[in-house]
Parts: structure tokens; C-alpha cells; sequence
């Protein structure tokens, strides 16, 4: 497979930008190759895809089903009861329903925490996107649970080469208050033994916090750091409550932290202090977190709302700049899961978006990232590939309508049950 | 003009819905009538459109051009400079593509204060949008530019009659800080006696009150309480820095605070207390601010963002449900400007939008009111009526190539002058 756009917009320049396979292969003026899809440019900018670095896809399921309520009532009446009927089947059209979302507002990366794994999968290996899918690791304690989850994770890994490489899989031991210490010992271990990425929630209410201190006598980052837990393999979605000491080990350490501004705000868990983190020289990417809490996978949208409460908690507006936030959105997530892409360079993975230029939230073109990150949702973008393969052209996703029908009828099938 | 909207969306359940001239006259089952346009209604919802309270339409032309900078610098530098340079024309070309954003976000109203106004009346007229346009009144402390001012507003209220009610004219002192004390106390009285509108910024930065205090020994609202000021008939954009006291003039008077929730945000200016205006019964409608600040005119966006914020500053993720941040977003603004819109009832003007229902950040569609606060942004927007007229349907608005080239080729030229 081969694309050839033409005259496309890139940084302050018109270029034509060649792919063969996966990669970008040239970059230049009127480049002349025989392309299998040829692509006019022309009134768009090309710009690196979007990496949406923590999610739990199959949630789109669940958006706007329990709203502006507490914490615990919200899962414990809502959440919790429908997850416990959820099958592989509909996570599945859940995902499939998430990726379609992606694609449509320039994502064509995530990482993924959930159960019923193999369905998301499924969704990732039909859709076409590169996914980073930890399935969920809970042991309430039971630390004997760890050797089935070891098992799980072999098979995934397993799975992953059905995916052209598209597909990892992290570990994923949801936070220090479901996973004993025991397991957690044998994750931070595991991980390392294999060469594996971690996905873990941390710090992301005050109480988590607490009664951390109050039961091991220490604070969450520190907690983890005495059993070697913390490596440059490690992705911690929100970060919310670390004090100085913690934000020094995770700089140490190389952790990036997945800052998700709107499910942090939706929820009223606090706010994650960027700037802080960026001083001490932690990575820092962004999540859109599931739909029951932002409610929706636009990283456009993300961007925005993360420099605003940088500029805010601060009280400056020179905090986070407009290519810093996008930065988070692009080139830190890719770091952060070793995909060679976030950026359009030769040799690079050709995961790329085209954004209309004519569209009126993008007119004028005073500054392209400005646009993007304040302006700009994702109904901007116009094109989106990954993997050197196009995923929408003209905002067209094949099967969109299927996608769409098939999971109004698992929803309600779902509340049936 | 007639149009049938037929099996569409309503609240809970589908019906038609008849509008002839510019109100709704029939809604109900299987409606007959011989209608001018058949709208197909189905997967779509009807709902009203959006009033966005205060915004300064032609200052899309400087989207982008200034960002992550220090507030003085920003407007003595960028802002202002530019500004300088505007000419009528520039603003007419300015508000004819904020029009065109607005009309493809599903905002039929706006709220607007800036300079060469006929510029913007003239877009009005074209786009066929209603509005609230209030020349901006600066005197810098010379009272003596209030006559000139009222010669303005007198010509501005005939030219009214030539745009079929759509559009008023409320009076535009900008600020406590910019008016001197003698015009402030002549608008108060001019705009009861001539029965106008007053839209004015209040304590949008924390230095403005600290300057009040100085100067007059009371804070922002108490002076302008002093001199008879407020009542039903003004609106104030920001109210961030109000105290008790403050906030309870206010609900007592009748005014209607502009929360501005984005620009607030983006200049870090400080948060407006939602929770403590509701209960002090303060009606409180939304704006975008100019585009230099925020950057889009999206009102679905805002109210997610509005609702957020009052979550987090709460601490409390029920504050501002997704039902108050739509009717902020829409009975609110038309209540404070006294249109006779803003709900989809027999008998109001039809000012409406049909959103896709197909649309994936709209589905599943549990509720509809929070996957439109929560999950949407403008593009879910398939048609916009305002005043029984199709502004858009599918997505199209006539002209639309031509309003991008012309804001184009203006700020080009606006750059070189």
C-alpha cells in the first residue's frame, strides 16, 4: 500500500508527503511516485494523529447513562451493576463504537483498561487503529489471583501478533486500593522480567490518598517505590493528589503520567498540577478517560481543556501553551508507549490526520496549533490514517452505520437484561 | 414560509412539528399540512437553539493571532494594535464568518459588543441570525462623548426595524474602569427611560475590583447600585469577583450574569461562582467571549465546560447538572434579552436545531440533554431555523466557501496595512 498526498499544509510550507507500508518514506515539492491512493492536499494541513493514552473504550456504552451524581452512588447504583452484565460481545460493540469515535476526531492511538479484553481487540484488529489494551487486574486482596492473570496476560501477548503490531499489551493492576501488595510485588517484577508496560490508576481521589497513609503508613508513589514498582515502563492515568517528594520520584523513575482533565473535572476529583509536574520534568499525556465521565474521546477537546486549567490553577496565562498541549496529545503519548510516530518525519510511522482548513473553527490560519488545540474539535479532521492505512477520507468511515445501529441494540438489550 | 419537521425527536418521543412565519403552530402526530419545505425528521432531535450572551463577533478575524501571553501584553501588543486597524468592512467580514460559525454550532442568538457595528448588523441581515448588538461606549473620562453616543444609539434602534425584529440594540457601556462615573449615571437613566437593554463587563479581573475600592470606596456593583443602575433590563458578562453582597444586589435587580466560562479560563482571570448566584437566585446564561479568547463560538462546549467547573469548584460532581447548563445555554439567554424563544412550544418564535442522532458522540442516547452538554460539540448540529427560516440543513449553509475566502483575504490585508 502507497499514498501520495499532494500540496498538503505542513508546519508553515505546502509539501507532498509520500507513505509506502507503514511509514512516511518522503517528504518534499512536487514529489513523483506511482501511489496505489493518490490524495489532494490541497485546503488541508497534515498534522500527527492523536493519542488518547487512557480510556476504557467500551464505556461509549454507558455515555450519559448516570450523570451529576456522587462518587459512590454513581458506581455502586449505576456503573457496576451494568458492567457485571456486560459480555465479550458487547465490549466488542462498545469499542468498535469507541475506535469509530477515534478515527472520527483524529485518534489512532489508545491505551485501554477494561475486562472482556479480547473484545476490544476484536474492535482494534477490524477498525484498524494501534491500541495499548491492559486487560484489568483486580485481586480485592486475593493475591492468589495474580497466577490467572499471569496466564491472561501470556495469551494476550500471544494475540498481539495478529495485529501487525498495531497492538500491545500493559499490564494493567487497576490501583494500589483493588491490588494487594503481594501482587502488586509480583507485577512490578513481571513486568520487568518480560519487557512490559504497566497501566495503573494512581492518586486520583484525596481518599486514595488517606487511607494509603493510614494502612501502609506512607503515601501512594512512595508506597509503590519501596518494591521497585516505578520505571520508564509505567503509564499512571490522573496523579491528581502527589505531593513534592512523590512528583520527584515519578521524574526520577521516567513514569508518565495521563493527565484527564475533563473526567477529573466531571467528577470533581481535583485537579492534576502540570506544572509542577513539567518543572520536576515529568512526561506528562492526556486521556479522555471512559465515556460514563468526560462524556466523550475527543482529544481536541482535551487539549484545550488541560492548558485552561494549567493557565487557571496557576493564574497565568502563559501556562501550557497551545504546543505543549499538543505535544501531550502527540509525541509524549507515543514516547511514553514506544510507538515511533507523533510526528510527521520520514521514517517515522505514517499515523498522521488531514484537518480541513476550511472548516470556519479553523479559519483564519493565524497558527495552526493555536487552531487546533482551542479551536478545533474533532469534527475538523477530514482524514485519518494509521499504519500507512486510511481509517476515514472525508470524514467517511466504512460501516459507520452498522457500528452506529449495532450498539443502540446491545444498549438495549443490555438494560433489558 | 412554512416548513413540517416530520418524526423527529422530541424530549422523550417523536412527533411533528409545524412552523409557519416565524413560530411554532402545530406539534403533535401525523400533523397535515401543505408546507413550503417537508424537513424528515428521523434519527434527529429537535431541540431549541443556542444564545450565546456575550461575544464580540468580529474578533474571529483575530483567532489564533495572540495566545499563552500575559493579559496587558496580549491587548497592548496584539489586540489592541490590530484593532486600530479595523474598518467597518473588516467588520462586517469578521461577523459574517462568527455568523457562520454560530449557525453550524447551533447558536441562532448572540449578545454582541464591539465597534463599527453596522459591520456586524450588515452580517445579521445576511446570515439571518437574531441579535443583540450594543456599540461599545468608551469615554475614558470624558463625559462629553456621551451625546455623540446617543445619537448612535438612536440611529442603531431605526435600523432595527429594516432586519424584521431580529436584532436590538442594547446600550454597551463597556466598563466600570473605561466610563466615567457622569456617562455611567446618564446610561442608567437613559436606558429606563428609553426602555433598553444595558450589557455591560462587571468584575472580570480581580484588579478591577481592588481599582474600584480605591477610587470610590465601594466595590463594582455597590457603585454602580449607587446610581440606580441595575435592573431587569442589564445584563453582566463575567461576575467573577462578587462578593455576598454583590451577588445579592444582583438576584434582587433582576440582572442576568454572562458566565463566561472558556475566556475566563484562557486569560486566567478567575472562576465565576455558579453555585453561590444560583442559590442566591442570580439567572445566569453563557457566552463564548471573543474568539481572541476563548478560541470558537461553540455554546455546546461552553456549557460541558461551565458544568465542569461548577463540579470542581464545588467539589461536588452534582452542582450544575446537565439540565441547568442547557437551560443557561438557551431559556435562560432568552429571558434575560426578552426573546420570545428558547423552548419548543406552540406559540414561541421558531428559533430550533435538529441534531443528529447518528452522530457518534450522540449515541447511545440515554439522555439526550447530557450527551448535548457532556459528549456533543457543534458539528452534531445538522439544521439551525431561526425565526421560521432554514439557516442550515445538512450541514449546509449557502455561502459559506465565499464567507471563508473573504475572512481569508481580509486578514491578509489587515496584516500588511
Amino acid at each position: 500500500m502507497s499514498i501520495l498526498i499532494k500540496d498538503v499544509f505542513l508546519e508553515k510550507d505546502t509539501a507532498d508527503v509520500y507513505i509506502e507500508g507503514d511509514r512516511f518514506r518522503d517528504i518534499g515539492r512536487d514529489l513523483k511516485y506511482e501511489a496505489a491512493e493518490v490524495i489532494d492536499g490541497s485546503n488541508k494541513a497534515i498534522l500527527p494523529s492523536l493519542f488518547n493514552c487512557h480510556t476504557h473504550a467500551a464505556m461509549t456504552l454507558f455515555r450519559g447513562y448516570a450523570e451529576d451524581m456522587e462518587l459512590y452512588k454513581w458506581l455502586s447504583e449505576y456503573i457496576w451493576p451494568l458492567e457485571g452484565k456486560l459480555t465479550e460481545r458487547d465490549v466488542y460493540v462498545g469499542s468498535k463504537l469507541a475506535c469509530l469515535e477515534m478515527i472520527k476526531s483524529g485518534t489512532t492511538f489508545f491505551s485501554d483498561m477494561y475486562w472482556h479484553m479480547p473484545g476490544t481487540l476484536q474492535a482494534v484488529r477490524e477498525m484498524g487503529l494501534r491500541a495499548a489494551l491492559s486487560s484489568v487486574f483486580i485481586d480485592l486482596g486475593d493475591s492468589s489471583k495474580a497466577k490467572k492473570f499471569r496466564a491472561r496476560a501470556r495469551r494476550m501477548s500471544r494475540e498481539a501478533e495478529t495485529c501487525r503490531g498495531r497492538v500491545i499489551f500493559p499490564l494493567g493492576p487497576h490501583a494500589i486500593y483493588t491490588v494487594s501488595r503481594e501482587s502488586m510485588a509480583w507485577i512490578a517484577e513481571f513486568s520487568r522480567e518480560q519487557g512490559m508496560l504497566v497501566h495503573i490508576h494512581i492518586s486520583e481521589t484525596a481518599r486514595e490518598v488517606e487511607d494509603c497513609v493510614r494502612q501502609h503508613g506512607k503515601r501512594p508513589v512512595e508506597y509503590l517505590e519501596e518494591m521497585g514498582f516505578w520505571g520508564p515502563h509505567v503509564v499512571a492515568a490522573h496523579g491528581i493528589w502527589l505531593d513534592d517528594r512523590e512528583i520527584s520520584i515519578l521524574a526520577e523513575r521516567g513514569v508518565t503520567i495521563i493527565h484527564c482533565p475533563a473526567s477529573n473535572r466531571k467528577l470533581a476529583s481535583g485537579t492534576f498540577n502540570y506544572s509542577a509536574a513539567k518543572k520536576a520534568g515529568v512526561r506528562v499525556a492526556l486521556g479522555t478517560d471512559g465515556c460514563a465521565s468526560n462524556n466523550n474521546l475527543d482529544m481536541l477537546e482535551e487539549m484545550k481543556l488541560a492548558s485552561m486549567l494549567a493557565k487557571s490553577q496557576d493564574n497565568d496565562p502563559t501556562a501550557m501553551p497551545a504546543a505543549e498541549a499538543f505535544a501531550c496529545a502527540t509525541e509524549n503519548g507515543a514516547r511514553a508507549f514506544s510507538v515511533d510516530a507523533g510526528k510527521i518525519e520520514v521514517g517515522r510511522l505514517a499515523d498522521c490526520i488531514l484537518v480541513d482548513l476550511n472548516h470556519p473553527q479553523m479559519v483564519p490560519l493565524h497558527s495552526l496549533v493555536s487552531n487546533m488545540v482551542y479551536s478545533g474539535n474533532g469534527g475538523c479532521v477530514d482524514t485519518t490514517i494509521c499504519n500507512g492505512q486510511v481509517l476515514m477520507r472525508g470524514r467517511h468511515v466504512p460501516g459507520e452505520k452498522d457500528i452506529v445501529s449495532q450498539a443502540r441494540e446491545t444498549v438495549r438489550d443490555l438494560l433489558e437484561r
